[in-house]
């Protein structure tokens, strides 16, 4: 993310908090941490934490780095843990931790995350921030329980979008919320970079549900069609299944196993579904941006509004 | 645990609070939290967490009921994780979470059961006691991941001390610790109880290593010497391999697999090791026992000394 050169010391220091805090543990865990850190990732909550920092008092506060550290640890918890849910072979272009350390080491490790994490944010001394980051578990944890219990089935548009919501826009409107409340900013903004964050995550998760049909496979690190292998139904595959004449096919289709993936990617392009799908992402961009617009005038507010539009023009 | 009348009706409201966080969940997780609630157990923890709490200024605190709750729930989440990494079958006379639901369930579940455990302890508003339970969850990764990392190996009697100190020991005195934090109790105080609790929590996890191979396993829940089937070394185990003239034998069985858990058994019996795990496990309960007796005459300082005997006794 060198577009966002506005926080780059800071999120070296982040990283240190990140590499300090992983690699000095035991042996095991320091080798899966490592491993981990190494595939990199974009950091964007993270750097949701410490954008939306510079809107309160005090965006310097220790409290900012715990918390930007601690958001990107649990989101790697998460990773491990859904690894083994979907039972996923590769992650971020390196085999999935559990493909190379086993179910049990993935386990362990996420649960290991989760406990650090918790340890930072406690070191903050502030209950709300706790609160709101045991909350980003919570509702993810739901939004995943519910994925689980719909696999293989159609889901209608309202549903996928509380799924998404769930799963993702929490998360990144929780981000910022987080950065906020550790730089003391008062509720009200708050609550607007919240706001900010969830559309932000609306777009970002709809965003990666194109890409799991458009990206490289090789730049992604994830097969083409992965979700709908493994039985999730995305905004793009609904918006087809809504089409003439497209329609019965595509039943067909998802009815067979294997599913024939190139075949339904074809389809998605030829109906415009993926471009509609990208479309929607737009909408929830510009929202988030138009919410950029009315902070304060600090370069923060035009890294956000980049932000809104380079997560809807990433390849992968 | 009939014993603590003392501690009853607080922990009606403790179960009140566990049944209304975990069963007003969505669907799944309420089917799963409905599953491990029926199972039961020991309640231990938050037995703990109650009896300690009176030897503070304000036992009947709202953040008490609270952290008893978190701490159970805290515990639920490891058990639901450790069937996964242990492949359990069975678990409190039931089939495993993992085994009744799938691998996905177990982990989301066990995530969920953390998530609403760190909002709970969120609501209390004391960053001491989020920082403790999050030790809790990472010194039990640590020693969890140490056992994992030297499954099948014979360890020392030191590895296995420090081992069950992290997996059970630091748990029980933490336990002790929050409910005396919740109470508003003077750090004096709060160290004491967690000494207390850490001995009561060696001799525990030392008693259980022996009804691994003594207790009728219809009462147990799990079969007989499924730690070693599992890999893991034991107390009785590691004293058995100290003596002669078993050591050799014994040595040979495990070294061959599957593991002749019957013949190994009979030479515990026999060569006395699983008497000599019992008389450590007095020891510590003993010295547990004495720690008690270092605290304010009130009633539960009876109940907290009768259960270090209890912990000893029991034959499941």
């Amino acid at each position: 993310m060198g577009l966002f050169t506005l926080v780059e010391s800071d999120m070296a220091a982040v990283d240190g908090v990140l590499v300090e805090t992983l690699t000095r543990s035991n042996r095991l865990v320091a080798e899966v941490a490592d491993y981990l850190l190494q595939a990199g990732g974009k950091r964007l909550r993270p750097t949701l934490v410490l954008l939306s920092s510079r809107f309160g008092p005090r965006p310097q506060a220790r409290a900012v780095r715990l918390v930007a550290a601690a958001v990107e640890m649990i989101h790697m918890a998460t990773l491990v843990h859904d690894d083994i849910i979907d039972e996923a072979t590769v992650r971020r272009g390196q085999a999935a931790v559990r493909q190379r350390f086993g179910n049990s080491v993935a386990v362990l490790a996420g649960d290991y995350l989760f406990a650090r994490a918790f340890q930072l944010l406690a070191e903050t001394s502030e209950p709300a921030i706790v609160g709101t980051a045991a909350d980003i578990v919570y509702v993810m944890c739901s939004g995943e329980i519910a994925q689980n219990l719909a696999l293989f089935q159609e889901v209608g548009e309202e549903e996928y979008r509380r799924r998404i919501e769930e799963k993702t826009a929490y998360f990144l409107g929780a981000s910022c919320a987080l950065g906020a409340l550790a730089a003391g900013a008062d509720p009200e903004r708050v609550a607007a970079l919240r706001e900010y964050g969830r559309h932000l995550g609306m777009a970002f998760q709809v965003v990666d549900d194109v890409l799991d049909w458009r990206a490289d496979p090789g730049r992604l690190g994830k097969p083409v069609g992965g979700d709908i292998q493994g039985g999730v139904y995305t905004l793009p595959l609904l918006y087809a299944l809504q089409r003439q004449p497209w329609q019965a096919q595509l039943r067909q289709w998802l009815s067979s196993r294997p599913i024939p993936v190139e075949a339904v990617r074809a389809v998605l392009e030829e109906s415009g579904a993926l471009d509609a799908a990208m479309r929607y992402a737009r909408r929830e961009a510009d929202q988030a941006a138009s919410l950029a617009r009315g902070l304060p005038d600090l370069p923060e507010r035009q890294a956000l509004e980049e932000l809104a539009h380079f997560v809807v023009e990433r390849d992968h």
